[in-house]
């Protein structure tokens, strides 16, 4: 029983959005399959415990933002890794709303969908909802961010709610002499052979001397938030 | 309203299988997600009409193997294409027996999950199953093949009762000059610019020059069954 043969299950990073009460939320999934042809309709699964998840089951309506394979990292970070609970994360990103009044975050995405919920089944922790298609179209050309991309090249890593979360404990062990330190808000570990680009941090540049305002890419957790693996 | 845009939604190809009365059968399915983490399920989407869904619905158990994005055409075609009513596809493929007695395809395979379906829900055409897994493990290494690859990449086609068949009508026009001939069983499409390599035909073979005995490579149609495109 290898746990890595799970993570071979392809999947893609999607950003599930829905409102209630006038306010708008989204965050990251990556369960999300086709289920009918006649009615078009698809499955997502989502984690009870978060607001999303509240809002879905206010409205009875969701969206999904089919993430570019360029998305930035702390874009991911906003919708993965922060709560709406703490945050407005629509104040953050661009978006349209769709013919039922559901958000959809146009942001680094190629494409989106709108649904209607039809069915639902509780299966513990996380529901699936069973939408109908009410509206979809293309954005941008390009590739789909797929999940294998983001945790194999991006190096990201999976929020506590989601199916793909690999607690601690059950972590491969690293060897220590990698000098990597992950971030306790959101498990990005930062690599020194491979820096933080995306914000000017070369390769080869230890943790300790990154600049004391440098942040989390991911969540945008400060340095004292960081702690050696090994 | 873009019928490309669902396209874009990522999925990998996988072989679920089951069994009934002590006989074996499995299909292509490209519906599949993680659930929840503890306990460990996933969740499949299966056409009511296909053996597959009957040896499920008897058994309550399934299995799913990961295909390797190298596997060949043919193999899928068995899979994918072809009915357990009229061909024992067992016999034409290595297996492994899992736990529960359910059947685990091992070829073109670089992992396996074994589970017992712990709830379903009916979606019309289509049923969500949702298992947890009782075991799982790896099999050989490199990528998993997507429907992305397959699509685009082995230009593949979809099952008339899979969600992402696209009808005659609905499918994009082709201009005249092609000279493409597609497979009226299975909608393979023989492209002279690509050939069949797998089967020792070279790029630039128009479809007229193709042996008499050449065969429909996923679904081993002879050449009667193909009409030009365009």
């Amino acid at each position: 029983m290898d746990r890595s043969a799970l993570g071979k299950i392809t999947s893609g990073l999607y950003i599930a959005s829905s409102m209630k009460d006038g306010k708008f939320n989204g965050q990251i999934i990556n369960s999300l399959f086709r289920v009918t042809a006649k009615p078009l309709t698809v499955a997502i699964s989502i984690n009870k415990e978060n607001l999303t998840y509240e809002y879905i089951q206010a409205s009875k309506l969701f969206s999904l933002s089919l993430l570019a394979i360029n998305t930035p990292m702390a874009f991911i970070g906003l919708f993965g890794f922060k709560s709406g609970r703490d945050v407005d994360k629509f104040a953050q990103a661009g978006y349209k709303t769709g013919s039922t009044g559901v958000p959809i975050v146009t942001d680094h995405s190629v494409a989106w969908l709108e649904a209607k919920v039809v069915q639902q089944l509780d299966c513990g922790t996380h529901v699936i909802f069973v939408g109908e298609l009410v509206d979809f179209d293309n954005l941008a050309g390009g590739l789909t961010l797929t999940y294998d991309y983001y945790s194999n090249v991006m190096k990201g890593k999976s929020s506590k709610n989601a199916p793909t979360y690999i607690p601690k404990e059950e972590a491969p062990p690293k060897t220590v002499e990698e000098a990597k330190y992950i971030c306790d808000v959101c498990g990005y570990t930062y690599d020194p052979s491979i820096g933080d680009p995306e914000h000017g941090i070369k390769p080869g540049t230890t943790f300790e001397d990154l600049p004391p305002d440098w942040t989390c890419p991911v969540c945008g957790a400060d340095k004292s938030h960081f702690e050696k693996t090994g």
